[in-house]
C-alpha cells in the first residue's frame, strides 16, 4: 500500500529500458521466450501462501478462488508457452521463386514479428489471471515484446508481488534490463503517459467500458496510432427458447442463479440479461430463479467502489419505468457486499430504454418478457456487441428461430448452447471478446493462444538466401513448424 | 462523366440494403462466395478492349499496363476465390469436451465470420487492381462482406464499368440485392457519410496519407469504432551496403533508374529514398543513375492534379536547405507529364529535415550520403514506418551490419534484398502493409489472401451438437479443410 504515483521523468526512463530491451529480446529464439513464460509461472508457484494471503487482504475473494486463479494464470503462461516454441501462431508462409514468369517471381517467406513494447492494464476482478502476469502479458512475452504493467490500484500489494516473480524470472533467464516494468499511478495521468509515449506499440486491457474506451482513444490520436485492445465487459444475454423452457425451467433457473451469483457476480461474463417470452414457462422460470436467488447469500465485493457502483447502477436500473424487482437474497446483507437480484421489465420496456441494456456490475440480472418470437428477434437485434451470447434450446427451437439464431451469432464472440457464459475455458479455440463495446477489436482475442496475435505483424522477406532467413523461414524447416509452402501446410522441408 | 454526389438519402438506402444482403450473403458457402468471385473475374474480361479505352482515356496509362492490370485483377479474383473456398483463413479451432475435468471442460469450436458491410475506396494509380473490383473487394467478398465501392473520381467512367462487371456476375450468381453498390462522390461528404453510416462495419482505403488518415480518423471517432485498412503509401528507403556498393554501382544505377520511373513513378512501392555512405563508390552511383534518369523520357502522369502535386512536391523537397539537383530527364517534357527526377542531400540535412522523409509520388528520387555506416543507422532509427524497405548487399554486408539489418527490418513490411521494391507479387507470403503511417494497421496485408482476415473475426461456438454446428466445424469436416484440433493441425475428421 502506499506507492507514489510514478513521475513523466520514471515513465520515460522506463520506456526506453523496454524499447532498447525490445531490441535484443525480439531476437530471441522461441525457445528462450518459452523458457522465460515458464520460469515465471515457476516464479508464481514460489510465491507461495504468502501471495494468496496478500491477494485475499486486498481483494476479498475466498482462498479456493485465488488459488484456483493462480493455478490458472500458471497454466496460462505454460501453455502460451508451449504455443509460442510450436509456432503455428507465426503464420509462416513461404512461396518459392518462379524465374521463368514474366516478370520473374522472386522467392518470398512470410512470418509475424513482435510489435515493440506492450503496455498491460490488468483487472480488478482477476489479480492474478488477467493482471500483471496475466493473459496478455503471456501473450506479449510470447510475441516477443517487453512489457510495462500498470499496476491496478486496488491490488498494487499483490500486484508488486507478482511483478518481482517475474523479475526474479527475467534475472534466472538472463533477459535483457527493460523486458518488464511495473508501473504505480492511482489517477489517470500515469497511464495517458504510458498509452502516449511514443515507444509503446500496443495496449492490453481488461475492465471497465468508461477506463477501455479511454485507452482506446489515446491510442488512436497519437501522431502514430497504435492498436489498444480493450476487453470492456458484456451483459451477456440468454435467450429462453420456448420449447426448451417448457420442458426446463426449473433446471434453468437454478443453473442461472448459481451463474449469475458466481464470484459475487464480479465476471465480464456475468449473464445480465435473460430473454423470454411470455406464458406459464417463463413465469414458473422468474418465480424459480426468484426463489433460488433469495437463498444465494451476499459475500463482499472487490473493494468499496465496486460495492457503490453496484448499487447505485442496480438501484438505477429498479427505478426505471416498468422494471420490477422480483427478488432478493434473504440473508443479512453486509456494507462490503453485493446483494443477489433479479429485476424484470417487458420487452418494450427494454427497447425503449438505453439504461437497461448498460452492465450492471455484480450478482443481478433482469429477465426481460418478450409478448412473442418477434418482439424476442427485435431485442436479439438491438442489443450492443457481446463477449458471449447464450441460447437456451432444443434442437427444434433452433431450426424454427434461424433469424433469431442468426441475430444473436451476429452480436457476441462467444455462442454457447444450453450452458452458462460464466466459465472462461483457457483453449485455442475459446474467443474472449467480441463486437464493440465487448472489446476494441473484434478480430482478436484476449484469452488463448490466439491471444498472441494482438502483438505481432507479418514481415515479408523478399530474395533473401537461406542462410540469412530467420530460422522459422529456412528451407530445412529447423524448428520443424507448421508452414504454408506454395499454398499447401507442410513441415516437410524444401 | 458528370455523375452526381449521391445524397445522405441514397447513401442510407445504399447502406440498408448493403446490411440486409449481409445477412443473406454471410450464410453463402465458400464455394458460393467462390463462384461470384470468379464470376466477377470472367465479366472483367467480357468488358473487353471497351474498358481498356476508357481507363486508357481517364487515366493516361499506355494500353500494355492496363491489359496487364486488368489480368492482375482477374488472377486476384480468382486466387483469392481459390484460398476462399479453400478455407486455411478460416482459422479452424476445434478443442473437444473433456467431461470428467474440474470443472467439466465443453466442446469449443471456433472459426472466422464476416465483419458485415465494407466500404472500399480505390485508388487513383491502380484503376483496376486496387479499386472496383480490386483486392479490398475481393477480400470483402471472399470473407463473406457485401461490399459498397466509393468510386474514384479520377476514373469514374471506368469504374462504373466494372461495377456493372460486378453487377451481371452477381445477378447470374444470384447473389442478394444489396451485395454490391457503386457511389459517386466528387466532395469528401459522401466518403464521411459511408464511413460513419451505423451499418458500415469496415473500410478498406489505398491512397494518400491525407485521405487515409482521414477515413482512419472517422472510424475511429464513431459511436461504434470500425476498423479502417488503409495503405497510405512509402518512401520505401534503400540502403546500399559498401561492399555491394563498391561491386555493383553502375548495376544498381541502371536497376534503379528503372524502378524510380517504372509506371511514371506513380507507385506506392516507388523507391523515393537511397542510402549510401559517401566515397568513390557512392559518387559514381550518383553519376550513374543521373545519367540513366537523364536517358529516360518524361510520360503522362494519371492527371493534372497529380503532375501539379508532383511539380510542388518535388520543388519543395529541392529547395531545402543542402538539397542539390543531380540529374533530369533530357527529353522535352508536356505539361501533363512528370519529368524523372534525381536530388542528392547529406545525411545531417536528411536527418535534420522532415521535409525530407515525405513522400514525392512521381518519377522522383533522393539519394542520401551519409558520414559513415553510424550515421546510415541514425537514419534507418529516423524513417517513419514503410511498406518496404531494400538492403542491395553481399552476405558479408548483412553479417558486419547487424544493427543497421534490425533497424531497417523494424520499420518495414517487407525486406527486400538485392532487388527493387516496385512490383507487389500476388501470393500469400506477400505483405502489403506496414508499421503506421505506411498503413493504419501493420497487423493487417491489402495484397494476398491474408488480406481476408482484415474483414472477418473469430466467433466461438461453446457446447453445440454436431447437426447444428456450421460445416466447417462438423465432426466429419465434409468441407475438407485444415482444422487445429486439440492443438494440433489435420484435415482428419474426429
Amino acid at each position: 500500500m502506499g506507492y507514489k504515483d510514478f513521475t513523466p521523468e520514471e515513465i520515460n526512463a522506463v520506456m526506453q529500458d523496454a524499447w532498447k530491451a525490445f531490441h535484443v529480446y525480439r531476437r530471441f529464439s522461441l525457445k528462450q521466450r518459452a523458457g522465460f513464460m515458464k520460469a515465471i509461472a515457476i516464479e508464481l508457484e514460489n510465491a507461495g501462501d504468502a501471495l494468496i494471503q496478500t491477494a485475499m487482504r486486498e481483494t476479498h475473494l475466498p482462498e479456493a478462488r485465488l488459488r484456483g486463479e493462480r493455478a490458472r494464470t500458471i497454466f496460462q503462461l505454460n501453455s502460451y508457452a508451449d504455443a509460442c516454441e510450436k509456432g503455428d501462431w507465426l503464420e509462416a508462409r513461404i512461396d518459392t521463386a518462379i524465374p521463368d514468369k514474366t516478370p520473374p517471381k522472386p522467392d518470398i517467406r512470410k512470418m509475424l514479428v513482435p510489435l515493440g513494447p506492450v503496455v498491460v492494464f490488468g483487472a480488478s476482478n482477476f489479480p492474478f489471471a488477467y493482471s500483471t502476469a496475466g493473459g496478455d502479458t503471456a501473450c506479449a512475452f510470447a510475441a516477443g515484446c517487453p512489457v510495462i504493467v500498470k499496476a491496478h490500484p486496488a491490488h498494487a500489494d499483490t500486484s508488486e508481488m507478482v511483478a518481482n516473480a517475474v523479475f526474479t524470472a527475467a534475472e534466472k533467464c538472463n533477459m535483457p534490463k527493460g523486458i518488464f516494468a511495473h508501473v504505480h499511478g492511482a489517477g489517470f495521468e500515469v497511464g495517458k503517459a504510458l498509452v502516449t509515449h511514443p515507444h509503446t506499440k500496443a495496449v492490453g486491457f481488461t475492465g471497465s467500458y468508461a477506463g477501455g474506451k479511454q485507452l482506446f482513444d489515446w491510442g488512436n490520436q497519437r501522431k502514430e496510432p497504435i492498436p489498444v485492445f480493450a476487453e470492456m465487459g458484456s451483459i451477456n444475454p440468454v435467450f429462453l427458447l420456448p420449447e426448451k423452457l417448457k420442458t426446463s425451467a426449473s433446471d434453468i433457473a437454478t443453473m442461472y442463479a448459481g451463474s449469475i451469483t458466481l464470484g459475487v457476480g464480479q465476471f465480464c461474463t456475468n449473464p445480465g440479461l435473460i430473454i423470454g417470452t411470455e406464458g406459464e414457462a417463463l413465469q414458473a422460470f422468474i418465480h424459480d430463479l426468484g426463489k433460488a436467488i433469495q437463498q444465494i447469500a451476499p459475500a463482499p465485493m472487490l473493494h468499496q467502489g465496486i460495492v457503490e457502483a453496484y448499487k447505485k447502477n442496480k438501484g438505477n436500473a429498479l427505478l426505471q419505468d416498468d422494471v420490477h424487482l422480483v427478488a432478493e437474497s434473504e440473508s443479512p446483507v453486509h456494507a462490503n457486499e453485493g446483494l443477489p437480484t433479479i429485476a424484470t421489465a417487458s420487452g418494450q420496456a427494454f427497447l425503449n430504454n438505453p439504461v437497461l441494456h448498460q452492465e450492471v456490475f455484480g450478482p443481478y440480472s433482469i429477465v426481460v418478457r418478450c409478448k412473442d418470437m418477434n418482439e424476442m428477434l427485435e431485442v436479439a437485434r438491438h442489443i450492443e456487441g457481446q463477449l458471449t451470447a447464450t441460447l437456451m434450446a432444443t434442437d427444434a427451437d433452433i431450426t424454427q428461430n434461424t433469424a433469431l439464431v442468426e441475430a444473436v451469432k451476429n452480436i457476441c464472440g462467444r455462442f454457447i448452447l444450453n450452458g452458462v457464459p460464466t466459465g472462461v475455458e483457457v483453449c485455442l479455440s475459446m474467443q474472449h471478446g467480441g463486437p464493440f463495446p465487448a472489446s476494441s477489436d473484434s478480430r482478436f482475442t484476449s484469452v488463448g493462444a490466439d491471444g498472441i496475435k494482438r502483438f505481432a505483424r507479418p514481415i515479408a522477406f523478399q530474395n533473401w538466401s537461406n542462410d540469412l532467413l530467420p530460422d522459422e523461414l529456412k528451407n530445412e524447416n529447423p524448428l520443424g513448424i507448421w508452414r504454408t509452402v506454395n499454398n499447401e501446410l507442410m513441415k516437410t522441408p524444401l
